[in-house]
């Protein structure tokens, strides 16, 4: 009973700021009967120190662009988040939302998902994610520090658990941010030695510290209760030049004095009898969701001192003779000058029906972007000569030097999707990188997490079907372009030339809500427009590229590469007297958001054929079910790629023929 | 010219046989106009030794179940595996088959394709594959000789290139195969520095053999042209008990005087005059495709003394006493009481009327098949209490005791799919293992990889939807459906009770051809079937659950869990006297395989509705231009299940209104 008496009565101390995490994390996931105890109560100190000494945000104004980001990359613990922002005073987390943790409708999801609640830097929970995002936010910081000096100076805080240096995506995260030196990520890590099935050596024996320091990263061992210890090695990590790591030896679910230290705790609730235990146990004789006024006051200090640097730095900003350039970089919005550049050349490339793969005419749309646009940040997973990623004003970041705008991800693409999501998510840069259609397999965890958290993150996928020829078929992507139109809030361009390649451009940088996807051809393609047009035509996802006079007889629609192809067989059946239009597609997504009168007139009532080299599940929506589908029918195979299209029949005599048929015509 | 009359006269060296490699790779890449020189090149030196001196294979018979295992896991480079198979004396591998590299049809594919070419273990390309492969291999082979003693003694070979060590699978493979003390992989590590955008040092400065050590391997260091070096290394690392990595610093493109060592070796022809300078600079008089008779015999030392081994083997085999045991586990046919088993636990559970969820419905129709075949080995990405896929048969492997069963995978969803690949393509295991839907996300490289090669690994995917609750967004698929089902040559199954669950295990082991999803849900299902009856419905992918007498007004279709919200809403609708027919269709794939005359039998010509809870997307075939779906709009949410279900309109009632709707019978 003492303790709660010092509790009540005098200064609080950060293992009773920590006692008030670990009582609203049990009673949170007792109310709500499911989430994680484990974790919250076990990190409990080291986020108690972490906020209290260290962290510099602002619970007031959570978007402040100087804050430092705090990840907790073990997702599952989100009630030891929620427990801090509730006790920060964040204008979401009042009680009542602790109370309806993982309720329908309250800010307190199962996980922490970014813009569902005030101060959540990313979504986490697929384990590993957050630690690769905040590499991506700390080469944020460090490039929009080497153009603001100064006015940028935070830290990037991860609290990672096991799960998250299991997956692989840890090792391509440490090895590029160790790599680049980022010296303001500091990652604690939860050494609890359980993992969900039981003990982690089940299934690893990896000395976690030396593969650190493998990495190049400056590594340090504590006691995950001992705040004394704690606030040292975050204090030396600050200092550090390196990245660091912190590993705090925990004891998972501490103060759960008949579970502790054991699986039991990770993921249910402990029940009222071990919560019981614990009060007794903890010294802890509050009510389910009562914290006493002096650990609410020194929590309330931690925010106060963050208002105070946040009030600071904008002194300091205005003093800074930069504060309008600052702002511009931050706003992401597009300069007006880009509408206009990209329509030049349009009109350029249509002129000279300019020729070439769709990489190729994206990296030259790039150039104009790049120049226009000042906040791009490309890069490519190891690819850039093949994704034709990088152009003359993008040079390359490097350990010490972070002015350029480019980044060699290395062949990790998974690494790459996860730290363009965190350099969009802490703001100043616009993000895109490569890496062939077909290995957004390694990336899907990353990419969705974009859709998810409605980031403008664009993926430069080249070599985008059988059309790379010889490198057969696990180069070739099949069911990537379903894979991806599936995923909820996803552009996914495929565009058929030049022309449709600089519009689908501007789209993807357009859309501040949703992450895009071009897929783009490694051969050559020529210039289908048939008339120079002010207005972006993609922006429609599918119009009528080619339309003879007079009713149509059948209608062909393509994406991207085989554009061309059915283009050539609407000039055979013309030529046969059977009028066929032509439907460029360029976008699924865009044709969907259309209205039903265009996307009749578009796809007419004519029969219809599709041709897209890949797979056919989704195209029966477009082609009824009297329609054709010409395309993949399984894997793609290794050989020059003409005489892969002739192999499986993706020609324009094929097409010609099929039509033929539909039509009773043979 | 010295050099020349040398290897035509005089016994070969390891630099001649190496040379050879070189050569033909040079001149077979430059042929095709396409391929990747360097790598061969560069680690000509090293496979040169590897196979003259240490690998255990016998051409003539590419499958022996105790030959070595080599994996190219830098599989870009298979021109060094085509030269070398070339020179064994492969029965596919010709001279003709070498000339015609990369060419449609031919033995040569741009990457080296399992089942494409003989001798071919698994397919690489997708870097990190046949490393994390190559662990499965391992595994497998440490659980076959548990079993059969020394009639199981082969090591596990990979030569991994810097691309493989980065992507982050190459991580989990290691700190499995370090925890377990896979004494017998060894991996080559070509050290050369380079990648394709460069150096690697623009992307990374991992310590890799501090690394590896971190993991637990036995690390070395040599010269990769230094034969006596790399034999020395090689003969060091068969005797650890530990992995061992041997880093083989080698100059890619070894031998192209003005290219070598730098990136343009890399993935390009190096063209004439390089070749020419190259003929020179290592004393290569010969043809292109022309190998001295000298090498040639060299070579065919090689394969003769796999022959013996493979004879030595035979006997001892024939001697061992365990022969026909041994045969049985190698070949992966199931045992006839398999379907009576399967039977009687349908028939069991159809009186019972078990109501259970699919996950725990899979767990019990696994405890009977674990009891009936013996060679199935589980695991779980550390979900082994939510995935159940442990049974009461199936203890676990650990270090040191490979007699068990099951694989605790640890937090590596991706290198689970890759290891089980590597179970099923050693021989004498049927491997299954769970995560949740959500993270085949991470698996998704390894999965197409089991389609790809036409593996049966089985693939336990629960927490299947929104069903799974309040871990939200970032646990709920929503997509997962529509990407598995665009892959070609797998199974997708999604059943809707502990009937379908058991009838699905059973046609997922009997395609020996196929990898298998079975998608399950974490929450209880009734069971639904009106009839007992000793045919596996299942089988034919959809079948009416539910008929009517008379015609039908409604079709309702759906899978897994939503079959039970449409049986209520079809029990609905016949209050009010409309007859709906319900269709249970577990399997998209086996209905497609069903006649035109079934497949229409079972949609019928009635308006039709679709319910999935997941996305639309290739759900308008089967309910055509005029049906409906309902499903997921997009991502889910965090909340109760039954909540989440009523909140995305996913109910009998929407169901039902939704067909009065569609008849026009408000």
């Amino acid at each position: 009973m003492n303790i709660q008496i010092k509790a009540d009565e005098m200064t609080a101390t950060e293992r009773d700021m920590a006692n008030a995490l670990r009582f609203l994390s049990m009673d949170a996931v007792q109310k709500a009967n499911s989430g994680h105890p484990g974790m919250p109560m076990g990190m409990a100190d080291v986020a108690a120190v972490l906020f209290n000494r260290f962290i510099k945000i602002d619970p007031s104004s959570p978007d402040w662009p100087d804050r430092d980001r705090f990840v907790l990359s073990a997702g599952h613990g989100s009630m030891l988040q929620y427990a801090i922002h509730h006790l920060l005073g964040y204008a979401d987390m009042d009680i009542e939302a602790i109370r309806n943790f993982r309720q329908l409708g309250s800010a307190t999801a199962g996980h922490p998902e970014y813009g569902h609640a005030l101060g959540i830097e990313t979504t986490t929970g697929p384990l590993g994610q957050g630690i690769a995002t905040a590499v991506g936010m700390a080469i944020a910081e460090e490039m929009l520090a080497a153009r603001f000096g100064d006015l940028v100076d935070h830290h990037t805080y991860v609290i990672a658990g096991d799960g998250c240096l299991q997956e692989g995506i840890s090792h391509e995260a440490i090895d590029l941010a160790g790599h680049l030196g980022l010296g303001k990520l500091i990652v604690l890590w939860d050494d609890n030695s359980i993992s969900i099935d039981g003990a982690t050596s089940l299934s690893t024996s990896m000395d976690q510290k030396a593969r650190f320091t493998a990495a190049g990263w400056h590594v340090q061992a504590v006691d995950g209760h001992d705040p004394e210890a704690i606030g040292a090695a975050i204090d030396s990590a600050r200092k550090s030049k390196k990245p660091s790591l912190i590993a705090c030896k925990t004891v998972i679910g501490f103060g759960a004095p008949n579970k502790q230290g054991t699986h039991n705790v990770h993921g249910a609730p402990l029940g009222a009898d071990e919560i019981a235990a614990a009060r007794k146990h903890l010294g802890w004789a509050h009510e389910p969701f009562v914290v006493p006024a002096s650990i609410r006051a020194a929590w309330a200090n931690v925010a106060e001192r963050g208002r105070q640097a946040h009030l600071n730095w904008r002194v300091r900003k205005a003093a800074s003779g930069v504060a309008t350039e600052f702002d511009t970089a931050i706003d992401r919005s597009l300069p007006a000058s880009l509408a206009s550049a990209l329509s030049d050349f349009r009109t350029e490339h249509f002129d000279k029906k300019t020729k070439v793969a769709t990489r190729k005419a994206s990296q030259m749309a790039l150039d104009v972007i790049n120049r226009v646009v000042g906040n791009t940040v490309g890069g490519s997973a190891d690819l850039t000569g093949s994704n034709l990623t990088q152009t003359a004003t993008t040079a390359s970041i490097r350990p010490g030097d972070f002015s350029g705008r480019y980044i060699h991800y290395g062949i990790r693409e998974h690494l790459m999707a996860a730290a363009m999501n965190g350099l969009a998510l802490h703001g100043g840069f616009i993000p895109y990188g490569g890496t062939f259609l077909v290995f957004s397999d390694y990336a899907r965890g990353g990419i969705r997490l974009s859709a998810l958290m409605k980031q403008c993150v664009i993926y430069v996928l080249t070599h985008d079907s059988i059309g790379l020829g010889e490198d057969g078929p696990t180069h070739q992507p099949v069911e990537h372009l379903a894979m991806l139109r599936a995923t909820p809030n996803l552009n996914v361009f495929r565009p058929a030339d030049i022309i449709e390649t600089a519009e689908c451009w501007e789209l993807a940088l357009q859309d501040e809500e949703r992450p895009s996807v071009l897929a783009l051809s490694r051969q050559d393609l020529p210039m289908l427009r048939e008339a120079s047009s002010r207005e972006n035509l993609s922006a429609r996802g599918a119009y009528l590229l080619h339309a003879p006079e007079g009713e149509r007889d059948i209608t062909l629609i393509a994406t991207g590469s085989e554009v061309e192809i059915v283009r050539e067989a609407a000039r055979k059946l013309e030529d046969a007297g059977i009028r066929a239009v032509v439907v460029s597609m360029p976008s699924w997504e865009k044709f969907e958001a259309q209205d039903p009168t265009y996307r009749h007139a578009v796809l007419g009532g004519a029969p219809r054929i599709a041709v897209e080299a890949a797979g056919r599940l989704g195209w029966d929506r477009y082609i009824g079910e009297t329609g054709s589908f010409i395309g993949m029918p399984g894997f793609g195979a290794s050989g020059p790629a003409a005489q892969l299209y002739a192999h499986f029949g993706i020609t324009a005599q094929h097409v010609a023929d099929e039509a033929r048929r539909l039509l009773g015509r043979k």
